[in-house]
């Protein structure tokens, strides 16, 4: 699966929404690199190291039944060479729920390698139920 | 203050976490890089996006009174050469707190441009109160 190949971290970020609507783990597992040392933090969740422990955590997550619609909005990137970092919002929708649940912030890092650009490291957490101003601290922050 | 120089990412984090200790304003933006597009994640809060928001959040938490001690460990560092992505495991303790608070993850990234390496991208998040095996997810994750 590793033979895929993305010609830039947008591709393979398209990829990775794509492979999560539709809980495909072959097509999400296509868009990680192969590096022993990738890192997966889901929201609120604890930080996976290595392929094994985040092909694990997207097949329970996959196993579980659960659609997700995820669109992302507001792009930032620092990209160079050989890596790049993306921060998006994610705006999570779940299949047969009317509400839709305050967005996510995910900062998805890919790096160039043999099979084209790959994600090293995905990083989400939750924001606010109530959005906040730009300087606006969150009460929970601890710095 | 963007004049001062940092040789590595490794001593820009340094510098981060001990701005962070002293909740000193001025160590920690002479940290963050210039650019309009900083991006600043505190633990479940909202994305902060720029220089003036990056600063106002610090300078709210700083004078808050509360001191805080950060001890980083399990640092992962993918790197390029104008770009750095660091994931580490933040153990926050309280000033007058006996307790040690479960750890955050951050991903902390870095960028070399005319004052040597500063900060562009900060997101920090809570891990579960009881730490996971590392193939259990998290009840709260979504994706």
């Amino acid at each position: 699966m590793s033979k895929q190949n993305f010609n830039s971290a947008n591709e393979a970020e398209i990829a990775f929404y794509e492979a999560l609507a539709r809980s495909d783990l072959k097509a999400m597992m296509a868009v990680w690199s192969e590096d022993d040392e990738v890192v997966c933090i889901h929201p609120d969740g604890a930080r996976l190291v290595g392929l094994a422990n985040v092909r694990e955590s997207w097949r329970q997550l996959f196993t579980g039944g659960v659609r997700l619609g995820v669109r992302t909005t507001q792009l930032m990137a620092n990209t160079s060479m050989l890596l790049t970092v993306h921060s998006v919002m994610e705006h999570v929708s779940v299949e047969g729920e009317e509400n839709l649940q305050p967005p996510l912030v995910a900062t998805n890092v890919y790096m160039r390698g043999a099979y084209g650009w790959k994600m090293v490291l995905h990083h989400a957490s939750a924001t606010p139920e109530i959005l906040e101003l730009p300087n606006h601290t969150n009460p929970r922050t601890v710095h």
